[in-house]
């Protein structure tokens, strides 16, 4: 597969090839995302952080992987741009939870939506 | 914020500018990435694909950006380059739905995991 | 199975004959609730409400069961019975949407968190 | 309210009482144990057992009446009776977790679906 493409071109090319896009209205793709995050959250189930990371990392790539190519898909069909939408929401982040009182600040982060 | 940086890198930045490593195992993070999709998906119940774009696109660009920045956290603490886990999953992806046989077929991709 | 037990006595009694009470932390039994509902949500995926219910009615009836049954196991860890906490939480969303204002009322509806 | 009434006829009077079954298609009543499934989880992030246990009690049992609330309204709208598809599930799981061999067995439950 060629390397110097984008993700987002690997994961267009992929479902365009196979003319997947006509199944694909964005309702089920956000059910697709929350699906594939129940599979990764799963790996994490009945375990503590570091038993997962020993034993499972090849099935956490892979399921990260998933969330992540149903989200391009989404962002796709809604002419998003990944990382400006990234990075817009850091950007409120940042106004929202200010260094200043944030910093190493466990409450503060809890409330963190 | 520096548009030079990659997604990575400024969330990165983000979590490191406010000592919130610490409080980012795994586990929470990966029910984080849950909770995003669930509030994703929220913006599109009781409501058509065509109703949601119209009415809801900031929500929207919010929420998936929410699912995109812990999964990007999740990825950081575990090494794992998203580009690239994105590539592998194609891969493994292309080989168990060829195009010769996976082609605008429906039923095939109802059982696309 | 005695049929004049309760729910939440042959619940309980399926996890006390295999000592599985030791392993069941309520934030794993909170996951779990959260996985079953996406295993369930997953049955309706693709598919019109119709379908599911014409081909999927067996599968339906087994995650909705799990839902359940977890919500049980839960519900016992933090000794609260079932019907009190549905009838307080009717008895609060009363209020919350009186007849008077929320009949026949989507909007309201869609507010109905 | 009257107490004599069971759990699914109070919530099916809540309902009813506000016309509301009209819009209660079974995918969005599936999303809907999903994300209130996700509310209960939030609840429990971020903190160990011991932690939720004692400052949110209150919390959870609204969204674990959340989850089970919507469990009856789909269970209704599929003609299913409650008591029945948990016996049903947990006479399946018998079979399928034999005592002699899941007795205090964290392997085996690892695997329980």
């Amino acid at each position: 597969m060629d390397n110097e493409k984008s993700s987002m071109e690997k994961v267009n090319k992929f479902r365009d090839d196979r003319d997947w896009r006509q199944f694909h209205n964005e309702k089920d793709l956000a059910i697709s995302i929350s699906l594939e995050a129940s599979e990764l959250l799963e790996l994490f189930q009945w375990k503590s952080a570091e038993e997962v990371k020993e034993f499972n990392l090849g099935r956490i790539k892979e399921e990260l992987a998933d969330v992540l190519i149903y989200s391009h898909m989404l962002a796709d069909n809604l002419n998003l741009n990944i990382d400006s939408i990234i990075d817009e929401k850091l950007k409120k982040n940042n106004k929202k939870y200010p260094v200043s009182k944030s910093k190493g600040n466990n409450n503060k982060y809890t409330d963190f939506e």
